[in-house]
């Protein structure tokens, strides 16, 4: 597949028909770009990829519809393909329309640049970086190549937050197999990051597979399935944890272990609950193993657990367990916050589920950032 | 009812038996003078409160129940009243044990001072001002008096926060009756309030009523009990506004009201999403009405509606209704946020429900104070 952007709008495109598998957000307030792909996807053969940044064109009525139409026809008529095999994207500010002038000379440029680069690049807002992976596995005697494109920095929780992840897939899979292999991504990857707590309505995910490998079509109780389901979630994984490095105004990735749990849906929930504390994220930012507000966080996830039962370590230094605080040298355990990532990990006795989160301390940079985010 | 208090160690105490209700954290985790508090509600006959800041006493395991006991067993003897008379409440960083010796010492003093003043002060940690708040009413001819005094400003979300509050009424009110109303009057007003979204482990509200009013015994179906209840809701509802105002970093309130909703439960669920938004906070603070994060938070708040039927103000400018931005003056609509109290109000078209809940702004300040705490 190909790409191309300049700075505000890319362009993603597959010469083959391809099936495409989407998630959108689950915020009750949906953007109009997330109409319109959802039509697409569910119509079938989703082949090019339009995605704008700086607006959302979310809670803009009927008008941003008609505008998420226009884009698509735009891209339609561009590459030669039909409306119905166009998907749109779009993020950046809630509530304002789009200038439908610069985002058509946008589209037909783009569309005349094929095969260069920038889309990485195109979907970025307050982003500070590109993120992009990919991964190669060998299926059925053919390498099947997964790759994959997300932007996200600020409106990010579990559930997606301001989020867009392309991925894109050679591979031959049916539909329902590639519906189950996202959702099942996502779920691991995507919806284990949070920077603030808060879910846009921009959210999508989309995995686009063109079937261009050759390989024996995939299904879901095909031997060699494990292994394009674990690319896939590989790659995910991988953009995941680009976003939440980059976080709005981050200083570190903060990687949340969850280990011992009654099942996987507890361990996340407890370490997402952990990975969004403001506190925690505060104290990480400080460099001030506060472990305190961490056990704290796991005790209002809504999980029911036993906090005597919780072991927890900063890195390798361990600060809790049976309930009560372990003797540690505090220099110690602050230095394991000083890197570029940060670990904790908390240890359970119900089970042997575990889950991993992943976010980003919470600095002054965040706050001047979102105080003057549209002036 | 009298109190004492130093900077760091509170009394208060009726010297006639008191009914007293309580209300407790919903974090799984439960700070050691919770549990011994809770005994002394349920025994019933609770005259005496001792509370401590510095220090919650949280995940400190069998050594913070002994450290609580003997906190009860000393103002139990310096005050000449049972053990079972005795509340214990404290707050400050979880996960250390107590000075024992200083909270000794503390109890000696303060009981020894009882009638003076200081207790307001003496529960605070990084609030910024103490935080009192009375009610007077007429009830059978009597009048009767509805004080109340509440520590919080860090660790604050619906469902408490690191909050403490101790209303005390003179009123004779039977004790079923009593317990409806600090439920009630807590579900309306100090689980609306949020700083940070971190539920604390140390959260207690209690209402004691010493009787000293001599007004016939209010009952739920009193003809006078609305009376009652209402002074206790409105003390309660001072307080929880206070707790907001002088929320970590604040530089204002924000209330925010949302009218026509389905329920009640609804219309909370909805404000307290919009008003716990780290992007909402944060726009706030800089003076940016993005309206597009406020209706963002509603459809992320679980709540099902109709965002199409959703008008949103800032102050007096509506910015939002039917599905689109309505033309407004910017910078009128930015100028509501430079007070010291913001209001935004959703409207919905779904019945005629209404909740308000409060929060404040997120600063520099917010992040530089939890990027530091114990150090």
């Amino acid at each position: 597949m190909r790409g191309i952007g300049g700075k505000d709008l890319g362009l993603l495109f597959s010469e083959l028909p391809s099936e495409t598998a989407a998630v959108f957000t689950r915020n009750a307030l949906k953007g109009a770009p997330l109409v319109v792909t959802r039509e697409a996807v569910e119509g079938g053969g989703v082949r090019a990829v339009v995605a704008n940044s700086g607006i959302a064109n979310a809670a803009t009525g009927w008008r941003g519809i008609e505008d998420a139409r226009v884009m698509q026809e735009l891209v339609a008529e561009a590459l030669g393909i039909k409306v119905a095999e166009v998907a749109v994207a779009s993020t950046g500010v809630i509530g304002a329309h789009l200038p439908m002038d610069r985002i058509s000379a946008g589209i037909k440029s783009a569309a005349g640049e094929l095969g260069g680069d920038g889309f990485a690049e195109a979907i970025l807002t307050t982003d500070t970086r590109e993120k992009e992976a990919v991964a190669r596995v060998e299926i059925g005697g053919k390498t099947v190549t997964v790759g994959g494109t997300a932007k996200g920095s600020g409106m990010i929780h579990p559930n997606m937050g301001t989020m867009l992840a392309f991925l894109t897939t050679d591979a031959v899979v049916e539909k329902k197999c590639l519906e189950e292999t996202l959702r099942l991504a996502t779920d691991r990857t995507f919806n284990r990051v949070t920077v603030d707590g808060d879910t846009s309505p921009s959210d999508m995910a989309l995995l686009m597979a063109n079937g261009a490998a050759g390989n024996p079509p995939l299904s879901l109780d095909s031997p060699d399935y494990p292994i394009f389901a674990g690319a896939v979630e590989g790659v995910a994984r991988e953009l995941a944890k680009e976003i939440s490095r980059d976080g709005e105004g981050a200083t570190r990735l903060v990687e949340v272990v969850v280990e011992g749990a009654a099942s996987e849906g507890e361990a996340a929930a407890l370490a997402k609950s952990i990975v969004g504390s403001n506190l925690v994220k505060a104290a990480v930012f400080g460099e001030d193993a506060n472990w305190g507000r961490v056990i704290t966080a796991m005790g209002y996830s809504g999980v029911a657990f036993d906090p005597e039962g919780v072991d927890l370590c900063f890195g390798p230094v361990k600060v809790f367990s049976h309930g009560e605080p372990v003797p540690h040298d505090e220099a110690e355990a602050n230095a394991t916050l000083a890197g570029k990532e940060v670990r904790i990990t908390a240890l359970l006795h119900e089970g042997d589920a575990s889950a991993t989160a992943w976010g980003c301390d919470l600095s002054y940079e965040y706050v001047r950032i979102n105080g003057s985010y549209r002036t």
